[in-house]
């Protein structure tokens, strides 16, 4: 291609509105730009690298016996319904009432309409294992989007849903899967972890998650050093936090409980300033419903509780913060001055976190408005043990937290995919049943399977990028190859430079030709922007010896070489680089 | 691929949701499966048709110098309204409010986002001409979404725009996407009818469409038998209807109007059955508005109006049907009752359709309400002639009409794609200008370029099949060649059929091997059926004399060749028919 020809627009400010590199380059490069709120169009050189992405994922997908579909975007809300999914949703779906007064989904994803398809279509064993994929737009109308293409509202998901009659079975095809993401990552240049991961409002058990580590990842990834052991942050399971030795001593020393006025402070940060105490001393006291059964959950004010670990508490369910009138009735007091005393009298079960437990004295709320206590000791001043009251770990890890006695690290990361043993939720709900060879009816279990396509390119560029530009992987890079006149003037260079183009492009090379006719200093700050891997640089002076200029992307100088000769150094090295990112 | 693997639900039950032939036979034979109105999903078999159709779309527009983008398909309602075309897609265009209370429209085509980005991004006549496309998914909300993929709600529509600095550049661009459109076309196997259009709600000046004939269409094509004229329903100009020789004895001799009481009967059937006359003779008078401008179109009661004609009465601006209210006061009686008696006096023009100036005494409204009147002549009764009176072509044509002396006729067909010549219409409302050579700010001329993708494949059905099932191009079918072993339990069969499908796959051919152990009869109908242009069977009898046999989908009998020279067989005739859509 001709770069004249071409709509590259680089940019040479940094854009104002753009928080990380990804975004910035994206932006810069002409790759990206905005149209509305978490909606961007792909220019020319982002949508030519979207595409090599795509036919990596499809390729490995094919290969792995999944096959390709394409379902609508338009959704009828019904079949939300009777996944109950269109509330654990909520205001994230994008949704429309038609002409006919129909309400409308915008597919954030796809598991209901893919299992309604195999509801109709499928009804023998041996039409299973099936693996259908398809790669197309989805929808989340997030509260905030940022990041550019990392958090839109509008992206491309490779979402894949397998169909098995046994859990061995769902077992192999979760592995292959697992497998061909390897596969895909890998040949998108990308260094992934893997970790295991909650599998959150997907319902079913067992899920991996595959994240480029970054630094701007909004996603955290906890691991052991020996790599024994990684997940997501609300996957990874913590120790319970070792007693004081001198606990029981200061329980017994405590004084009596000491309540204090707190008029309108009610958050954690608040309390500890107006008490002159610290978030880790406070019991913050939670009330959560799951179905019509009431929980009150306890953790330290400096920890987050985890919905999926406290789902577990409640057999599974799906858990969420009780209503105010549900607070109000089991405190006794407005939402804010919840505190543990009496509580397991009042609800069907206490989950205490076990870093509470190992608190001898802390200050909670008081079940009164706007008042605290003091001086609040587990088992004299609530019961840390007892039918309907469990130790667990309901939280969030922090730094300082083990796990198997090591010491757990924390990195952040960008998730690019992730992996989901579904089990039957979706088939359940929709009627997917096959007959076994026996004759008897199963309901099919599922797995799902989904690729974030712009995260991989964001991704990249995140993880691959200097203060000059962008440094992408030969196998997702705009083009492959740059040749670069330097005088636009000279007929010889250009013709030269033209030859050597002509002739990559005949072999296969994805070159592109910057034609323009501009300076050579905005030639070469434009190619290390857009980030192409090589570059032939054709100079008058060089020529006159015979020779251009080869540089990698990443090189720190250039290297002469015979200019007959370019070409088949360039597809030598292609060559090289192409095999390096392809795995056995 | 291995047919027993794959998801292909053949049906034999005609299905009764669908009315025309590409419809029924996309679902028996599994492309597709309805998941609610306008919105299908396109299984294995389908998408695998539609994926070679996007490639060869994508090769021809690259070909063409087009560079490929991907625009959001959430657009801020905003710059809709800034070209006023929220209004003229009304119901059609889905809307839907987002949670920070922004309307977003689900693109229906993208002229307002492109010129925007054109407005942002090119500044230099330097830059010009650029064509911009992009393969993306589009929204109608249809009243009545019908024909399966043919008129759907969601849709997969290529769209090119293209930007000139001159008038001459937008000729050439217009000419070169004309030519790869041809190209795309033939080599989707579809014979088409290209026929000027009219550019309607697009605005500009300049439009072709590609029609395939075929009696199911929507479309009506309008042409002569000779080749020198075709346009469709909508543009297609006709001769004014010559007046009968005694037009003016008639006249001369017809009785005074007499007004008729036809209580609350308005249609042109209704006071047809009642007075006892024809359509024929009818007069139907509309009231219209252009902006501000109040605009009466006479024309016959087995006539239709054609708004785009009309439209060239009031000096090309957009014409609608006028508001009860304004119909009242113009005529002085209930919308139904309009006559033409007395309206030149009362707006701002009155078009009157030749057809109308050639009869000698009709019926009309009364401009009373619940009368008609009877023996209303032209230039006695109401102004044939006049500063605000005009004769012309405001309708469509109708099979006895001419065009330039030659009889008319007519074609239904499925429009499969349309270029329009747009001007300045959008680039002028979105600010899209350059700076030309001599430093002068000009309006950017475009044009833009649709195919309807879904459409290719459903017209290449609908024009393409038999009793059997789809008949279709090699170019575009889910596999070229079909290998069907007869008797799954003979080894040696299923062998030789496998060696052959190996072989045939290593020779670069896209083949399916029907592997399912189910009867040959099965085999042959799913095979016709889904119709794959060669087949290979192996069987037991044949192969004792080492042949195999050979058939392509549209042979009326097989034929027998040496078992060893079927890869070779097969390839040749792959060759011929490769070739043979291919457009030098």
């Amino acid at each position: 291609m001709r770069y004249s020809q071409w709509l590259i627009p680089t940019v040479k400010e940094v854009p104002a509105e753009a928080e990380i590199p990804s975004h910035r380059l994206m932006i810069r490069a002409g790759y990206i730009r905005k149209l509305t709120s978490g909606a961007y169009t792909y220019l020319p050189l982002g949508w030519r690298s979207l595409l090599k992405v795509i036919a990596i994922v499809r390729e490995e997908m094919d290969a792995a016996g999944a096959q390709e579909v394409l379902m609508p975007i338009l959704q009828p809300i019904e079949l939300w319904r009777q996944t109950g999914r269109e509330d654990d949703y909520g205001p994230v779906m994008c949704k429309f009432e038609d002409r006919h007064g129909r309400i409308n989904a915008l597919a954030p994803t796809a598991e209901e309409v893919v299992t309604q398809l195999a509801a109709q279509e499928i009804n023998s064993y041996k039409q299973l294992p099936i693996n259908l994929y398809q790669i197309n737009t989805k929808f989340r109308d997030e509260f905030r989007p940022r990041f550019g293409v990392l958090r839109s509202r509008e992206f491309i998901m490779k979402d894949a849903y397998s169909f098995h009659a046994t859990p061995e079975c769902l077992d192999a095809g979760y592995a292959r899967m697992y497998e061909a993401y390897s596969r895909i990552f890998t040949r998108c240049g990308l260094r992934c972890m893997v970790v295991e991961a909650e599998s959150g409002e997907m319902g079913g058990a067992g899920s991996h998650q595959f994240t480029v580590p970054c630094e701007n990842g909004e996603d955290t990834i906890v691991y052991l050093e020996d790599g024994s052991y990684a997940a997501n942050l609300e996957k990874a399971a913590v120790d319970a936090v070792p007693w004081p030795a001198d606990l029981v001593a200061c329980r017994g020393s405590a004084g009596a409980m000491e309540p204090v006025h707190t008029p309108h402070i009610g958050s954690i940060e608040s309390v500890c300033e107006f008490l002159g105490t610290q978030p880790a001393e406070m019991i913050k006291t939670l009330i959560f419903q799951a179905d019509g059964d009431v929980l009150a959950a306890l953790v330290r004010g400096d920890h987050e509780i985890n919905t999926e670990k406290l789902s577990g508490v409640a057999s599974g369910r799906h858990v969420e913060l009780a209503d105010e009138a549900t607070i109000e009735s089991v405190t006794g007091a407005a939402v804010g001055f919840a505190g543990p005393m009496g509580l397991a009298g009042k609800v069907w079960r206490v989950a205490i976190d076990h870093a509470v437990a190992a608190l001898a004295v802390g200050v909670a709320g008081a079940n009164r408005t706007d008042y605290h206590v003091r001086n609040v000791v587990g088992g004299r001043d609530y019961a840390l043990e007892g039918d309907n009251v469990v130790l667990a770990d309901i939280r969030n890890a922090v730094p300082g937290d083990t796990h198997a006695g090591a010491a757990l690290r924390f990195r952040k990361g960008i998730e690019v995919g992730q992996l989901f043993k579904l089990g039957t939720k979706y088939a359940e709900a929709l009627g997917a049943k096959v007959l076994d060879e026996s004759g008897h009816e199963r309901v099919c279990l599922m797995g799902c399977y989904g690729i974030g396509i712009n995260r991989i390119l964001a991704a990249a560029i995140e993880t691959g990028n200097d203060k000059d530009g962008c440094i992408l992987p030969v196998s997702i890079a705009p083009f492959e190859v740059e040749v670069l006149p330097l005088n636009n003037d000279r007929e010889d260079v250009c013709e030269e430079a033209r030859r050597i183009y002509e002739a990559l492009r005949s072999a296969g090379a994805d070159a592109l030709l910057d034609d323009r006719p501009v300076r050579p200093g905005v030639k070469f700050k434009d190619a290390d922007l857009i980030g192409i891997p090589l570059r032939v640089v054709v100079g008058e002076r060089r020529l006159k010896e015979q020779q251009v200029e080869f540089r990698r992307r990443t090189d720190a100088a250039a290297t002469a070489v015979p200019a007959g000769q370019a070409g088949e150094v360039v597809l030598r090295v292609l060559r090289e680089m192409r095999q390096a990112a392809r795995p056995v």
